[in-house]
This record gives C-alpha cells, sequence and structure tokens, in this order.
C-alpha cells in the first residue's frame, strides 16, 4: 500500500466507539480513506450513508475493507458477507458473541485469502509493550489483575450490557484479559471463578477469579463494576527484579512504585496501522485468547446471587 | 506398532468409565497392555496399582502411554506432565474443564512430538459413520437434537455434575453436540439458548439452543435431564433426499422411518484404535468443538430458575 491508494474503508455501526475512535484514527491516517457509512439510524455528513450492508453492497460504492462496530451478537452475519465479498475485515471487541463464529471466520478469511483482525484495543495502550519488554527474563513469583469501575458513570443506560451475551463486567473485564495475556510470558488457565450476579440481571457485575499459570505461578483477577471513588483499572506483576504495575488501563508503567513509562494514549491509531500492515503483508491476526478465557469463566465459575441492580 | 510391542498404558482414574469401558477395551485389543492403574482409592488385582501419578513415575514401571479418566477439574496438570514425560495422553472427554486448558495441552503434544487424543465417545457410535455418508450431497433443510434422559437413573449420586463446571445435563448433551459437529457437513453457531437452572444448583438441567450454519439452516437441540419415561438420544435431520433418523445416541440410523443400520456398540473399542493409528503415525486428535459450542452456550445463553433438584 502507498500514500496514493489508500485502503478504502466502509464503516458499519456508527455507535460511540466508532465516532470516539474508529473516524478520528481513520481522519488522521493517511492509508485509510473512509468512503462510507452503515447504520441503521445515523448518517456521517458529507458520506454515502447506507442503512443496511445489502443498500452499500448494492450501491456501487466501491471499498477494500470493513470497520465493524456494531454489537457483538450481530457481527458474525456481517463480517462473513464481507469476507466472502473479498473484503478486509476488522473487528471491534469482542470479535464475537461466541467463540465458534470466531473460528468460523478466520477459516473464512484464510479460504479467501483476505485479512481478519480481531482488535484488542487495551494491548495498544502506550505502557504494554514496555511492560512486556521489562518482564521478559525475569522470575514472575504472582500477577494481580484489579478492574474497578463505576458501571454507571461509564455505562450509563446501556442496558445490552446485562443482557445475555452483554458481559457484565467482563466488558471492560476482557480489557483486562487482553493486556494480561500480552504482557505475562506464559499462558494461564482458569482454576476457579465466582460470578455475582445481580437477580434482576444475566450477567455478573463483581466476579473474582484465580488462574495458574504453566510454571504454577498464581494470576488472580478483581472485576468489580460498583466501584465508586477512585477507580482502578491495574495489572500488578511480582517478579525477582522488582515489583511492576501497569495502571490506568496500561497507560501507565510503574516500577517499585517509580513512574518509568507514561505516554499519550492512541489506542486506535495503533489497530488501524496494524491493520494497514495485516492487509499489507496479506495476513490475518485473530487471537481469541481473552474471549475464550471471558468462555471459561462463564463455564466453570460459581454464581452467587447479588442485589439488583437498578440504575 | 506390531502385536510383538504393545502400547504399554497406565490408566488414570480408576472410576466406572474406567472399569466399564476403558479395561474392556483394552485387554480386547493386542495393541494395548495395561501396566498401571493409578488411583486415590482403588487397585485393580494383578496390576501395580498406585495413589498418585508422582508414585507411579518414581516407580520405574515403564509406560508409554497415559488413559486419563479422572474428572476434568484435575486432567490438565496429569496430562501436562504425562506429555511433558514423553507419554501419549488419552482424555476421556470432555477433554478438560476449559477450552484454554486444552489449548495448552494441543501445544505441548505438538511441541514434544506425542500424540494427544481427545476422545468423544458417541462419534464411534455404529451408526454415526454412515449417516455422515448418507447426509454427503444431500440438502439439508433443518436439524434438530432431542437428547432427554432421566438424570436420577442414569447419575445417581453424581452430585459433581451440578458443580460448577459438571455441565449439569451439557454431560450427556455434548455428547449429542459431539455427533451432530460429526454428521452435519457445515459447522453450525449458537444464536440463542435458554438454560434451566435448579434454584439450589450451578448448571442446567433442562435446555434449549437454537443454531444456524453457514447456509442458514436451521440446528436446534432440546437437552432434558428431568424426561421419566421413554428416553430419547435421538438427531433428526430434513433433507431433500428424505428424513434422517439417527437414534439411541447414534447406534441406529434410520431412512424415512426405516431402519437401515444398526450394529453392536463399540465405541471405546473404536477409540482405542484410533489411538493406535495416531501414535502409529505421530498424530495428534484435539477436536474442541463440543466442548467450545457448551462454553459458548454458557456464555450467551439466557438463565431462567427451575424448582430445586433434590435426588
Amino acid at each position: 500500500m502507498t500514500a496514493a491508494t489508500p485502503i478504502r474503508v466502509a464503516l458499519i455501526g456508527l455507535g460511540k466507539i466508532a465516532r470516539d475512535q474508529h473516524l478520528p484514527a481513520m481522519a488522521a491516517d493517511p492509508r485509510f480513506a473512509l468512503v462510507a457509512v452503515v447504520s441503521r439510524h445515523a448518517q456521517q455528513p458529507g458520506l454515502p450513508s447506507f442503512h443496511t450492508f445489502d443498500d452499500l453492497l448494492a450501491s456501487g460504492v466501491a471499498f477494500d475493507a470493513v470497520a465493524l462496530c456494531t454489537p457483538p451478537q450481530v457481527r458474525h452475519g456481517l463480517a462473513r458477507r464481507a469476507l466472502e465479498a473479498g473484503k478486509h475485515v476488522m473487528l471491534e471487541k469482542p470479535p464475537g458473541a461466541t467463540l465458534s463464529e470466531v473460528e468460523d471466520l478466520r477459516q473464512v478469511a484464510d479460504a479467501r485469502g483476505v485479512t481478519l483482525q480481531a482488535t484488542w484495543h487495551s494491548r495498544y495502550a502506550p505502557a504494554v509493550a514496555p511492560a512486556r519488554a521489562w518482564l521478559e527474563g525475569r522470575t514472575i513469583t504472582a500477577a494481580r489483575i484489579n478492574w474497578r469501575e463505576d458501571v454507571r458513570v461509564w455505562h450509563p443506560g446501556q442496558d445490552w450490557i446485562w443482557e445475555p451475551g452483554g458481559l457484565g463486567v467482563f466488558d471492560p473485564g476482557i480489557n483486562a484479559l487482553s493486556i494480561a495475556t500480552a504482557v505475562l510470558p506464559r499462558p494461564f488457565f482458569l482454576t476457579e471463578a465466582t460470578l455475582h450476579v445481580p437477580e434482576n440481571r444475566q450477567s455478573p457485575i463483581q466476579a473474582q477469579l484465580a488462574f495458574v499459570d504453566t510454571l504454577g505461578v498464581p494470576v488472580t483477577a478483581e472485576f468489580d463494576f460498583l466501584q465508586t471513588g477512585p477507580q482502578s483499572w491495574d495489572i500488578e506483576v511480582d517478579t525477582d527484579g522488582g515489583a511492576l504495575r501497569l495502571s490506568h488501563g496500561g497507560a501507565r508503567l510503574w516500577i517499585d512504585r517509580a513512574l518509568v513509562h507514561e505516554q499519550p494514549e492512541a489506542e486506535y491509531p495503533g489497530l488501524y496501522a496494524r491493520f494497514a500492515e495485516l492487509i499489507g503483508a496479506g495476513q490475518s491476526d485473530v487471537d481469541v485468547t481473552p474471549l475464550r478465557h471471558v468462555a471459561d469463566v462463564f463455564l466453570l465459575g460459581r454464581r452467587v446471587a447479588a442485589p439488583a441492580f437498578i440504575e
């Protein structure tokens, strides 16, 4: 790809994440040109806008790739049709409502020779790569994830988050797992989980998870959607060479309580840079590890009743 | 492998499935020799018996392979150590308590160049292969799974089945999914699920599942653990060439209500024949599709409260 021939993108699903992140990231990257928008309700001034993907296909507007920002429950059908039409596809996180459908998309992309990218934006937080590098070669003795936020502040009116497939506190929690699986050097496996589910909802509002890695090192996670006061999106790792702390969702890196890395946030520009690179190389990047961990939690977790959640 | 050098197997976990199926299947197959048993409580007369896998390793008893018949919750650690010790491993179903640990075992087996077999015994029911062959080339319009049994008859006293990870009605239901994924020609994906969970238990006692395949064909499943009277382990497939029915858990094949295939049950001999074949060829067979579907169901399913289950 050269600057002279940008990748023409159709964006599907014009919700908050599309407007806040995808539109500015694409506008700032000369390798991409947004050429159309598909949304049931919204329009984007100055761009061809369509109510359905069928309408876009029928329009004759030429495009090379699709950025899929719809809720996960309708992502598979759209992604499959785009891949079958020979388009590259970027999937917002989580990459699907089920693991089986993501596996299917991977196979379709491979068969069609197009790029499929399952994105985990938190992995592009500025301190994640430095944290991974710092941990390499050190002996880890324990890791703790603390992801505590106030759902009323960060997800106001998002009733879908409590529905089946909405994942509850794992909607932010999967970001923590995407970082932990990127910075810790060995895979880890769930051994026990407790899920606190409000009596009037389907999805957990709090969770405690216990994992163990392939050398027996404990990795624990505490997810809380009812945190008022200070919010925390932290991962702490104890090593023989000191204590690492990734705070602010991967934005800041601390070693033994000293701030050693802080850069401006640029997660979505990073995702699009990677998308351009994958398309250029004719490759896909479909890592389901974070979603598989969440599925494992739902499969193996013990559910306990929590008080009703009323927003 | 030749008859002169049988594969020496250590069997771990001497419960009902080991005694009912694994011991007779190995005894009848000259390619295998059972050389040791590991069980916390039981012994096998005439064979070296050990309380732990460590005791077996320390004993100096030589063995080539392990058949793992313990509950899934403790399978990963044992399997990993056996693979790391260069032993081939057969996993009873389900292959693990989580998908992540099965993926890990697959990677360890590949790295060590030993055979890992995730077994799905129902796929070796006598009418499964004929059903798959009959469906090839026919146009399928719908498929229905009906798996209804009386838990009090088939799982008396098995409290573990109701615990987290015990899978409830999916303990038999995963057998249905292992057959359906073997006979239907295309992958299918969960779109909706309802899980009925007794108010005093963790795992579902009844479930309704709706899948769709890659051509939009509906696949539905009805799992029931409270079926009294006639039991059913049936899969029905409607096609342009007639209606197929696999009954009795894959033992009998019916086309348009006429019985066309019925052979004596030989599931575990089939599994061991396959294990010998894989070891001979230096290959593994780790298909997680049935377990992934169950994880998808727990991830996406809507839970409704059911009356307390008291055995």
